[in-house]
């Protein structure tokens, strides 16, 4: 470990052994790729590094393309320009407030595909969904459970989420009705950013992990549970997710989370072949969900059933192909215990024991104006942390184009 | 009606009242957008019409972009182009031989959702995934009940579709097992091509359906049925359809499929406000699936539940905005006659009863090395045909990366 002549402050998420990905514009100016350090952000695009070219872009497109070598190369070259004091002065003028910048999207999203990989989730929502069948369903410990979501509304932190409108049917209706969402929730998720491409009908083995998955961000699948509860079946949620999904503006990458590897909890019944991971780890890694301010939860994301390289494997052993900017979600990260639980759908179990905060307000579902934000972050083994970042969002009233949209 | 001074063959699919559009290679050249006429494309990006500098381009995302005003320009262009005996001096140069070009995806996809809107499949397949409940799900005839694909394997017409392989569990089988798909199946499809994108948070309604939806093509959804019925519950289809999606070439403009629009068939009980179209259309399209030349099922278009204008009202009421290149898909269009199924699990009953072809042949589902040809048209009022082209694909044998992702 080393130390950066840039000055950290104490607890920033972004310490030297970070170093996350970005995509931000200065004050006037277009976007670009840069390094998050301390309340710093490096302008990759006018320092010395290798690939300096792909990052002059407004995407990390060009540089989750290059592959492991390169993205190996840009990190050391990283570290070595800000560790070392006779770089000061060349890199200096490229280092920007961090609350001086805009920050976009880090990738230009390909194919986003959501997981439903906390067993704690799946039973809670499945006693909760289908309270006639048994909470997992027969399917879930022999496949990591997915279905592709909508890539093109996937969001930074910090954009606005405007209340979904559409069909609901209370359980005793004989019809459904119309209107803003009335359980419109969160889901705290872990997101992995593909960043080199498979061949069409090849499958990707979970040894080929580390040769296309560049890196983790926070995300948070934003749910309207009346909307889902209606529509999913037997095709699964549309409507109910794809109004809003929002990814933290910084992309981590595998190498800075090596001290954060730990083993994958044990899968009972053993998976079939494909799945078999001889290095079966996932990341120990923290979330904390706040809701405006006040802390509702702390998922742990060690808890999860299935890993991210059977999640990688899975998706593509029917030979379907990744592509650069591919994002998967592990699904909602819920721990064993109430307080871990990662939507307010579980946290309220469905709104029937409200959430109570510290302030005293009873939370079970989200109201218009409330703000979410979820942060996440790996314990190095020197205690620093390796922060995500956070990802949020504010709730904003529902769109109401005509009378007649929003009869409600 | 006017005739071109490019001859145009009997019975050819695209007449002058036609002019669909694509993306083609000429013999060492690069990708380029063209109009196909008779046996020929005509290089847009080489003649004078407007916007020409959208058409060097290897999608026609950039055309797709401008909107119906310059969709429209084109078009009147590119008909005086090609009817003007004057033009033909300048214009033949830029004339190549369809049999001496290669032909790529059209659009570079953005999302790609693919709907369930035949009244007919839906009561089919849900009587064989779900014999112990009503074939129509409750929601059915009060939302076109629609999921996300994968975009990033959309192919052309003409790719060649590896079998899949992934987990599958016979109804009397205690755990699953994995090998290549037994169950290969075909979905016939309509598609709408998106050109205008929309604001996020605001919904499109069914009268703007016009200003966002460019045009029409055929695509092939493959479907592996065992997969898809072991994985699909509780969230929708993913491995089961995400190996390959087959799109025509061509993009049949919604300007030249005027004449084949008829009402839509009668809707009961009544939608819901947004879903009110008060000019319910849909087109008067024929389709037929051939396997290796044989006439398998003419699925007719027209019998369709949902309009594709509902579909688009529906996708985007909850806020989720439109982007250029998203394709939005019919779902399986399957008649009310055992001839007019959409796919060969309707043909042959899940396998109990195979559909017998001319030759003899009993087909249940898809060997390796069947070929699939769908093709569509619309009949003009002069008795002229406006095809679709054809969607084609065929089977090669499951991947074998190893023995040990193959046991079976």
């Amino acid at each position: 470990v080393t130390t950066s002549w840039v000055e950290v402050p104490d607890g920033s998420p972004f310490p030297i052994q970070n170093l996350p990905y970005g995509v931000f514009s200065p004050a006037g100016g277009a976007p670009r790729c840069g390094v998050a350090i301390g309340d710093r952000v490096l302008d990759l695009s006018a320092v010395v590094v290798p690939h300096a070219d792909s990052f002059a872009a407004p995407s990390l497109n060009g540089f989750l393309a290059l592959g492991r070598a390169a993205w190996s190369d840009v990190r050391r070259s990283v570290i070595d320009l800000l560790t070392d004091p006779a770089h000061q002065p060349a890199v200096e003028p490229h280092l920007h407030r961090l609350d001086s910048v805009v920050l976009h999207l880090p990738v230009e999203v390909a194919d986003y595909v959501d997981f439903y990989s906390s067993e704690h989730h799946a039973m809670n929502v499945g006693a909760m969904f289908r309270p006639d069948n048994p909470a997992l369903p027969p399917n879930w410990k022999h496949l990591p459970i997915g279905y592709h979501g909508r890539a093109g509304t996937l969001v930074v932190t910090g954009t606005d989420v405007v209340r979904p409108s559409g069909q609901r049917k209370p359980p005793d209706a004989d019809r459904p009705t119309f209107g803003p969402s009335l359980r419109l929730d969160i889901e705290a998720e872990v997101a992995f950013v593909v960043g080199t491409p498979s061949t069409l009908g090849v499958p990707v083995t979970t040894a080929d992990f580390r040769e296309h998955v560049f890196g983790v961000a926070l995300l948070n699948d934003w749910s309207a549970r009346d909307i889902q509860a209606w529509e999913y079946q037997p095709l699964g949620p549309f409507l109910g997710k794809s109004f809003a999904t929002s990814l933290s503006a910084w992309v981590v990458s595998l190498e800075a989370l090596e001290t954060a590897r730990i083993p994958l909890p044990h899968q009972d019944p053993d998976v079939l072949p494909y799945l078999v991971d001889d290095d079966a780890w996932t990341l120990d890694l923290a979330l904390e969900v706040r809701l405006n301010g006040e802390l509702a939860s702390e998922p742990p994301f060690s808890t999860m059933y299935w890993s991210p390289g059977q999640q990688l494997a899975h998706m593509t052993v029917n030979g379907a192909s990744l592509r650069t900017g591919d994002v998967y979600a592990s699904g909602t990260v819920s721990g064993p215990e109430v307080g871990q639980r990662g939507s307010f759908l579980e946290l309220s179990w469905g709104g029937r024991d409200p959430l109570q905060l510290p302030s005293g307000r009873e939370v079970s579902f989200l109201e218009d104006g409330d703000r979410v934000t979820i942060t996440g972050w790996a314990t190095a083994a020197d205690g620093v942390r390796i922060g995500l970042g956070e990802v949020s969002g504010t709730i904003l009233p529902a769109h109401s184009r005509n009378g007649e949209v929003h009869p409600a």
